[in-house]
């Protein structure tokens, strides 16, 4: 069975956000007013198979752990779907 | 009255995305069986100060449109909230 989790992986809110700074900046030069505060992180869609939704989600915070967040800067969160179409399938 | 809009922005499903492709490697080097698919996008949390939501969402697809994305090979996607906090606060 096939599934879709989406991961988001944001700095943690006391660590210094270069990327957000610039995009606040930019957002000022070009005119956009009361803004307060921009935060900018990451996306992942990945599509995995899996027994069932349990497994999946392991799965994935596995890979967050171990790949895809740095646990020391970054917090991660995510959501597990069933995936709308298996993929093998379009290709 | 202050908004937290979160925004992904993710690359068309057409366009080839080479991040995405090299965390599916990565996730293959580390033993990870039965993904199927990685794509990579990015995610911005935006806290601003407007009237309304239909304000805050208006004025954060507007920054979208010139900053945020590349219409070209990006889609993006909102979603308007009320701010837990007045970021103003803690400073």
């Amino acid at each position: 069975m096939s599934w879709l989790a989406r991961v988001h992986v944001v700095l943690k809110p006391v660590v210094n956000d270069p990327q957000g700074l610039a995009i606040f900046g930019g957002l000022q030069s070009l005119g956009f007013r009361g803004v307060q505060q921009v935060r900018a992180g990451k996306y992942f869609e990945i599509t995995l198979d899996a027994d069932n939704a349990e497994e999946a989600l392991q799965r994935v915070e596995d890979m967050c752990r171990k790949l895809l967040a740095n646990p020391v800067i970054e917090d991660y969160r995510l959501d597990i779907d069933e995936a709308q179409q298996q993929i093998a399938d379009a290709v």
